[in-house]
């Protein structure tokens, strides 16, 4: 298991947060009773949850702990579990089953969607959000790198960590014949950002942790350095001097039949 | 110039006004006094502009009569006005300047977009929503079909009436160096659709209008059945029976220092 550093991670909340507000954007529900966000982290996203839905038993899952100490300070008025989000099972149908940035750690979407649409109440709502930048230079060269000698040996096959996605269509026939309605979207965000090591500060707090964090003190600098130096050549300065972070995610929200 | 059918256009009104939204969600303005819509068609649009700046003057512009006609009877409160972007000029400075699924039409961007942005008062903002899906099967085979027997004579080039979007990046470009905040972003929608036929009827209200509008009545009747086939061919049928019609848009905000 990763051990997540929350004030990493939240260093680029606002960003980070913004999908998670577009996504509960389109959850067609007036109302909650029980709503669950699945691997909530430090709490942001569910704190969305707590604001949009007023009077909900809400419910924060995550399988760090140093995550859910973080989310317990901000949201004392929920409740936050140590769970697996790939065997977890709610105890009451909820209306709201959401999922930021969480899935993409969990394998096996084929079931474990549908595994969770089948969980919600009846006109309940599943709404995920996933990045989708595997194929983007800043993850692309993370590969390169890792794949390199001194580092590939300790690095191992870091990739196992993190699910291949579907096609956004894939995602759309595993609920379109179960549901009442799904919505699926592809956003891709543009971050200004100032340097490339601000973009590998970015993916350090997620994606490149897989990769740094099996290697010995000295192979991490020697990795890092490298990788951003390779960040640099492939993120060119715009009109203004700073850098563009391409940042694609996927959007899927289903409702089951009332 | 094209004759907008404002009923045809309206038929997928929900699916049109979402990213009409989602632009002006982001819009970083708590007030404004003067707002303009650009390219305001019937005044859906507008409409979402009157609703958030409570009080302030409101103009919606655009080339076709049908369509102002349209605007008028729903909004009396704003103030409509027949005329090409391209050759508009403000009276006062706009605090916000709002175009969506306009410019597209307009041609020559690198000088447009930031003629409309020193257009802008101090602290003002320039939202931007254009379809970005040229590469998109639907327009793909408008261009096909377009270009054969017996019809491309009637069509000549349509594509001339349609500016070439510049990359994500070339807009950022245009702006930034000029800018307090510039933020760009592209999403592809997936759109539920019940046929082929449903997908041409879409089209029919935009993109397809270049095509149809020039041809003889049997010709438009050949050439719609035509592209409705190949239409069917390149949309497989999802579990659920329907098609997506995949729909990419590119969404610029730009703000001046105050």
């Amino acid at each position: 298991m990763l051990d997540w550093n929350p004030e990493l991670y939240s260093r680029y909340e606002d960003e980070r947060t913004r999908p998670a507000r577009e996504l509960l954007a389109r959850v067609p529900l007036a109302e909650a009773a029980q709503v669950v966000d699945l691997g909530c982290g430090p709490g942001n996203s569910t704190e969305l949850l707590v604001q949009r839905f007023d009077g909900a038993t809400v419910l924060g899952t995550d399988n760090s702990e140093p995550m859910l100490v973080k989310a317990r300070e901000r949201l004392p008025q929920a409740r936050f579990e140590l769970s697996d989000i790939g065997s977890w099972e709610p105890e009451m149908r909820p209306d709201l089953i959401y999922a930021n940035a969480a899935l993409q750690w969990v394998p096996d979407h084929e079931h474990l969607i549908p595994r969770l649409f089948a969980a919600l109440a009846p006109g309940g709502v599943l709404a995920i959000q996933m990045p989708d930048n595997r194929q983007e230079p800043t993850h692309r060269l993370m590969r390169e790198v890792g794949g390199e000698a001194p580092w590939a040996q300790a690095i191992g096959n870091p990739e196992k960590m993190r699910t291949p996605l579907l096609s956004i269509e894939g995602y759309y026939d595993l609920l379109a014949d179960k549901a009442a309605m799904v919505d699926v979207w592809r956003t891709a965000y543009q971050h200004p950002m100032e340097s490339a090591a601000a973009i590998v500060e970015w993916v350090r707090g997620t994606g490149l942790k897989p990769f740094v964090d099996p290697l010995p003190g000295e192979l991490q600098s020697s990795f890092l350095a490298e990788y951003e130096r390779r960040v640099a050549l492939s993120y060119p300065k715009r009109s203004d001097g700073r850098l563009l972070l391409a940042f694609p995610r996927m959007f899927i929200v289903a409702q089951r039949a009332a």
